[in-house]
């Protein structure tokens, strides 16, 4: 019988109505021929309400804890969604991350899949019956492990690979992926295809869904992902191999972040290897850092800019202000009133007209380019918060994506 | 290092603040000297807004299904429990009741625990850890089973027998075991100790804690409990063997119930087995029958009462109904409106007048007994529930628990 791997997100089983109505829709896929593996989050906004529950008792809870915390979430929901699934004559049961098979290393709150081994799972669908799994959890020497936010897109991937699924669908609270988002842009296409490396640009650059682990897990495993909606049930967008038949669309999409912040570095001595110290010693503190920007070097001199998200901007200007105290750098600055705006797109490798019309774009409207970055498949400038709704239209219109 | 067992109940950890207060009694108990392992119940009124949940998505839950969501409750509390011990410098781990090592029997709802082996928290106490265990919890081949409603006594009483703790201390939100509800009557008394014999008396009799389960494995295996307050954190009231140096008191406590409700059926033919055919009807309905009075033989008809708690009450009488029309019973009664007050002393055994002393002062009050049933240390009477308030009163005044 052909299996499907299907995740519910947060929104998706929010309350006990959504959660029947994610029932009703498990018991038509069973109807229509298929066995399904169902995947989902915690209700709502529930693991937010117990991270704040966790920050009220503790400053620094412990990793274990957090995630004996956390999981309680996702296990709530497979248990409520089972009863929905019976109570629709839809035998099913529910199983932690623990009992699903998977294993993972004893990194608290981010921990890694080591080894899936789904024998229960297995079992389940061997007598006909539906799992509901836990996503985002694992166990590690006995002890509760979470995958992180996220993470349930991640549980879903790696069930489908191991078992074999023809496909996973990721349900979510919108209809796909967008040409851009459709709340700056009314004129967004949800696009019907993408190719597995234009997601990944596209997550890393500030589109929300699906989670990046899952679309590297995906592009790894050859698991072709269908990201739709819980809310309308139409099809959505399929992630998935290009085909190499189909001409590449030059530019896919325009996407957008605002969670990011700068910080500037001016009269750095330009001296081998100072840069990297910086790097190491903000790598060492586990801040993420984004686009690196260093000028051309001015007698002796020059300037470095780089981008992190918004919540390690603390850590990131203490740290570079030890390390330019160390080194003799004149000041260090920092900007949160940044955002970033990214064209993805195939094509573009071969097309390198590309840049050129992105920056003539931006200049016509008065927007100001602040930093760039690029890789083959992307462009990215910084721009003012203010004006990325404005880049964000432009960019669309320009390129013809409505 | 001598062990205690410390039990919180739901009210005791109903938010993070209590949280807090919780672990510094625990962290103060260690300073103290004593090992400790903490069992808690999920945090304030959740066991129930779970239960809700449920039967929002489903008319009939499976059992399976209902343990995997409950003990969810469970798991929260432990997990920021232990955040909290960390906060104020308390090294300590959560346990499921899985991971703690109670094995139990597949009755799920309702499990009956099989064995008990200890052995991750016996390690966290040699390396002079803190355990905090999930109450009412275990595990069945792989599958997560809860104890029922109060089955965090029983965890408690169940740890401290088979650490060899010396004793089990119960945290709730009254400050111990009382001559009568306070509620009822303002010259009630906490009562310093009590034997087990009559705390069991007791709660079956309405006294709602501690659990009878707890109290019966308790008496079993010789586990003394210390009910008390998280609230004042004051000595409460000792449950032991009673001290045979003493002499005993003749009444120790009035106790009242008002859930349950009574069933008559009259011109019931009196012929051998007749009734006993209607009990087993009952008992196989999972129906909890209580006090059964049956009245002397008239003619060949008498008439059969019996009280059961009023949630059965439903089956209960479709049960006695179809069992009268096929035994040729004349009619079949119920009654909601009725209330059970009983007293319970260890040395009325030796002391025949308390039977008639409790009439009496029924009488001069001019309450009506609709039913009565006696045990060596406990007699119980049927009133009218507009009247259990007059009665508890009353008794408690006539025999000078004040």
């Amino acid at each position: 019988m052909p299996l499907v791997v299907q995740k519910f997100g947060g929104t998706s089983v929010a309350d006990p109505e959504r959660i029947r109505e994610v029932a009703d829709h498990v018991a038509r896929t069973r109807r229509r021929g298929d066995a399904v593996v169902v995947v989902v989050s915690a209700m709502g906004k529930e693991t937010d309400e117990l991270i704040r529950l966790a920050n009220e008792v503790s400053p620094q809870p412990p990793g274990r804890e957090m995630d004996m915390l956390i999981t309680a979430g996702e296990r709530k929901a497979t248990a409520l969604l089972c009863m929905a699934l019976h109570a629709v004559g839809i035998p099913a049961d529910s199983f932690t991350g623990s009992q699903a098979g998977f294993i993972t290393d004893s990194n608290h709150t981010n921990a890694k899949i080591l080894e899936l081994r789904p024998d229960r799972l297995r079992q389940a669908l061997a007598e006909g019956r539906t799992p509901v799994v836990g996503g985002a959890q694992g166990v590690s020497e006995g002890n509760v492990t979470f995958l992180g936010r996220g993470g349930s897109d991640t549980t879903a991937v790696a069930l489908a690979h191991a078992l074999d699924a023809h496909s996973c669908e990721l349900y979510t609270d919108v209809s796909g992926v967008f040409t851009a988002d459709p709340r700056l842009v009314p004129a967004a296409q949800r696009m019907q295809s993408v190719s597995f490396e234009e997601m990944l640009e596209m997550t890393a650059s500030g589109c929300p869904k699906p989670a990046m682990r899952s679309v590297e897990f995906a592009r790894t495993w050859g698991v072709r992902l269908h990201v739709r909606s819980a809310f309308t049930w139409e099809p959505g967008t399929w992630v998935q191999e290009e085909d190499p038949s189909m001409e590449q669309a030059i530019v896919s999409a325009v996407v957008h972040d605002t969670s990011e912040a700068k910080v500037t570095v001016s009269g750095v001595p330009d001296r081998p290897g100072i840069a990297a110290r910086l790097f190491r010693l903000l790598a060492d503190r586990d801040v993420n850092v984004d686009m690196i920007v260093q000028n051309v070097s001015d007698h002796g001199v020059t300037d470095i800019s780089f981008t992190l998200p918004r919540e390690h901007l603390a850590t990131g200007e203490a740290t570079t202000a030890e390390w330019a105290a160390e080194v003799g750098a004149t000041a260090v600055t920092t900007d949160a009133a940044i955002a970033r705006v990214s064209l993805v797109g195939a094509g573009m490798k071969s097309n390198p007209g590309v840049a050129a019309q992105t920056f003539e774009t931006l200049a016509d409207n008065g927007i100001n380019i602040e930093m760039i970055s690029t890789s083959a498949i992307r462009i990215s400038c910084i721009v003012r918060q203010g004006q990325v709704e404005q880049a964000v239209q432009a960019l669309h219109a320009a390129f013809a994506l409505g």
